[in-house]
């Protein structure tokens, strides 16, 4: 590696400095060093960048390469920065060094209708690298927040909220295999404002996109915002990288090292441990939640008819309101095997207009989702407003079957509660109500149905060894709900634990909770 | 089996009659036969049912997990008929007697904003059942169409082409293995008027909906619009069954033989013979278009510099025009291995607005494309109004790479030419602009740059052993390009054919005519 070259040893230096000022050594009260290091001027000759262009090409391809082989981690690199310096040049230039053929470039216009009913990363979810891929983000998921801030659109506790919400996002992200790298692409002031002078100047030769706020940006408030943004976004998880951008050639060499740098790094871990180990679960001593549910509730062949009626009737008359066009809703089956999940659904959704819900059965992930952050595969299944998707089971077998099964490890069940109240706090702050169910059976019950299934022929698909074993370990699951019902209980998105020993009973309670909160949200 | 019941044997004789009542029997001139079985009284007790039901259930379950295991076909049901037949409840019954996790139903609103700015089937294909799957399809492609005529909005011509459409969409659909069956669920007027009013004066127990032209659903001409939308659209691809439905247990029984009948007959065949074989490819005599193109053009590096520049920015202002938000723009880039495609699209997107395009390179399908139809994996791609896709190769992979590698059957790549041509006729008819360019070099260059690419340590992952293994089909490769050019350069969407041995030159003229093109079209 032909690396013995002063400049590069000045941007390899620099790189490695920002992250750590910003990472680690912020002191409250001092003023952000994040930008201060733009101010610093790194030059390199034509000369000394095709010197070592070659070598840093060859690096960083042979990184990505790895990446693609081992289909271990995705890469996804955020852009922001100042106008006037330069990003397009430098998200060009890395297009060139990499292989395209793994790689999207996304940017992001104003949302789309369909991108407004949903939570505000629904379309950044969409779009998230498959294993092995690399993604460049361009007006990512802070613009909104920034633009919003600095316009004075929000207030300050608002803005560090949706800060969190990101640092959760990047933290789940990471704790899924992939790199998140930020770059801020900056320029001193007096140098960006000459740069937008002289773009002016030649506007016809090729399109700069100016943000809409972009005047505003250049004050002293918006630069204090961003900084501010940065010194709190900068997580171990997802830093953000500064890239001083008066020279060309540093510029570029300086991001496509870091990059380099960065990956080459994250593939020699051979498996990223998880930077914060999320606290192990409270053993339950008590009686779980669930085998508190008083299963001895009946309702009779007449009273059921009565009563399924009059629910559905005031379901129907519910979702036919007019507010419940600016609602999403969300409907969660889960139960014990055998609970009639199946049965409850069609009975809830048989009121509502088929144009506007969708029964999502969750079996196995296809590759596409297997090779994507595990609530990829639901975040594409969300409603818009005015329509219901149902799941019949859903996001929470990960800390079910996946846990008792061992189909994912310790640590990823563990943070699964954290990421899942953080999912369903996301849904409820984009108008989506979320309703859970869990069915319980008792364990004679589900022999019992067991039984029935296995002699009644068209019955019979529905029952297979998979799911004797699985009774085998009863216990282990009735634990994990257990688990699952204390940790993901919320305000915003409570469990509705139904008796399911008696059909007709729970069909019937599941319809009554279903208006109730329904009516409560209107 | 219980089929000695007489009600069962005028049922299967019904669905039987029906089926080749419409698409054999029917007389131009004659009334379409279509609607008038259902005027014939068909009962059936309750008790029969009960009696009947467990053996339908049990085999058409059968079928469904026979399709499920085998992943060779998939089960499209189009579901169409009078208002008050009860076609959500037939559909309802048919639920509860399939395995729900390999099905889905889907109804359809209003189209949002992304459908409207997309061709009209986009919806449809976006939700395609894949191999294995069971999809139910309520207010499907006939509505809008239908719906178009009766109330006046279209002509008899345009009427009868968008039937036309239709015809295409399920003959492909047939053809790369999706099982289509469209069902009309029949009343006699004067029943139908009697269960309308019913419906309205208990109409809070469940909601009933009504097509926003149900009135004149009922009038003559409406019933003869349907009808002759049902006699051109009944092809042996996809044919029509009527389902007489006064009668509610003959209605859902017929309606579950008459798909596991299909089924079964389906899957017995082990592979489905084309019905219509498409014509051989005339070989080639002439000399092919490919090898029509004059490779001497050259371009010096300074007139590029200046040319490139001056078609950046003519580029550039033509996508800043307010017109422009009112199309959408593809663009195909297919070309010998080593061509330059990569570089040509660099350079050509580079003015564009990086939010407003995408670029698509496509390689190996994903699980959930190859259980598609072919073209689906394009159809998930095609960009919204304002937005441009660039596709780095395309649909055209199965008429040069998987006809010459073998990788798909003769008679699939012969039918690709019409698919594709139907496919782009939709896309113009969409206000969507394809522009597709073919770039050529000859031999002796290709070798030429494949050698600079061993030699290169950043380049040597563009070349594979596979590339020079192609290398050695170079003449059938020519020959599919020819063909290819002379069967899919129709006038909404020509080939533009690029000499590419000089590469300044190609990404000027790749620029120059894509500006024509667009300045033509805006």
């Amino acid at each position: 590696m032909a690396l013995d070259v002063p400049a590069l040893r000045v941007l390899r230096k620099r790189a490695t400095l920002s992250f750590r000022h910003v990472v680690c050594s912020h002191k409250p009260g001092g003023a952000p060093p994040v930008f201060q290091s733009a101010a610093l001027p790194v030059t390199l000759s034509k000369e000394d960048f095709k010197k070592l262009e070659p070598a840093l090409r060859t690096e960083l391809l042979a990184a990505q390469q790895k990446m693609i082989a081992g289909e271990a981690a995705a890469l996804l690199i955020v852009i922001a920065g100042v106008d006037g310096a330069g990003k397009n040049e430098a998200i060009a230039r890395l297009l060139e060094w990499l292989d395209v053929r793994h790689l999207a470039c996304n940017a992001y216009d104003a949302p789309s209708e369909e991108e407004r009913h949903r939570p505000e990363l629904w379309r950044y979810w969409r779009d998230l690298p498959a294993r092995g891929q690399t993604s460049i983000v361009v007006s990512s998921w802070y613009n909104a927040p920034l633009r919003d801030r600095v316009l004075g659109e929000i207030d300050e506790t608002t803005f560090q909220t949706r800060l969190a919400r990101i640092n959760s996002f990047e933290q789940m992200l990471s704790n899924e295999g992939v790199l998140v790298l930020k770059f801020w692409f900056a320029l001193r002031p007096e140098v960006q404002k000459e740069r937008l002078a002289a773009l002016t100047r030649k506007k016809k030769r090729a399109r700069r996109i100016l943000a809409e706020w972009t005047d505003i940006e250049r004050s002293a408030t918006a630069q204090a915002i961003f900084e501010e943004a940065a010194v709190t976004t900068s997580t171990p998880a997802a830093p953000w990288l500064v890239i001083p951008s008066e020279d060309t050639e540093a510029r570029d060499l300086a991001f496509g090292r870091a990059i380099e740098i960065a990956l080459s790094r994250r593939l020699a871990r051979a498996q990223q441990a998880s930077e914060t180990r999320p606290p192990a679960v409270q053993r339950l001593t008590r009686r779980s939640a669930v085998e508190a549910i008083d299963l001895s509730k009946r309702l009779s062949k007449s009273d059921y008819r009565e009563e399924l009626e009059h629910w559905q009737a005031e379901f129907a008359h519910l979702t036919d309101k007019k507010a419940f066009r600016d609602l999403s809703l969300v409907a969660v089956f889960e139960g014990n095997d055998a609970a009639g999940k199946g049965g409850a659904i069609r009975r809830m959704v048989r009121p509502l207009d088929p144009r506007r819900y969708r029964v999502h059965r969750i079996g196995a992930p296809s590759d596409e989702e297997k090779a994507r952050p595990y609530l990829w595969r639901f975040w594409r299944r969300l409603p818009r407003r005015g329509h219901t998707a149902v799941f019949d089971r859903s996001w929470y077998g990960r800390v079910l079957v996946e846990r008792v099964e061992g189909f994912c490890s310790e640590a990823d069940w563990l943070r699964a509660y954290n990421e899942i109240n953080e999912f369903e706090a996301e849904l409820g702050e984009a108008d989506t109500l979320v309703v859970k169910f869990w069915l319980a059976t008792s364990k004679e019950e589900q022999l019992a149905r067991f039984k029935a299934r296995e002699e009644t022929p068209y019955k019979q698909f529905k029952i297979t060894d998979e799911d004797w074993r699985n009774r085998l370990k009863w216990d282990d699951y009735a634990m994990a709900a257990g688990d699952m019902i204390d940790r993901t209980s919320t305000h915003y998105a409570p469990w509705e634990l139904i008796s399911a020993e008696d059909k007709r009973h729970a069909r019937v309670q599941v319809l009554k909770r279903m208006c109730k909160r329904l009516k409560a949200a209107l």
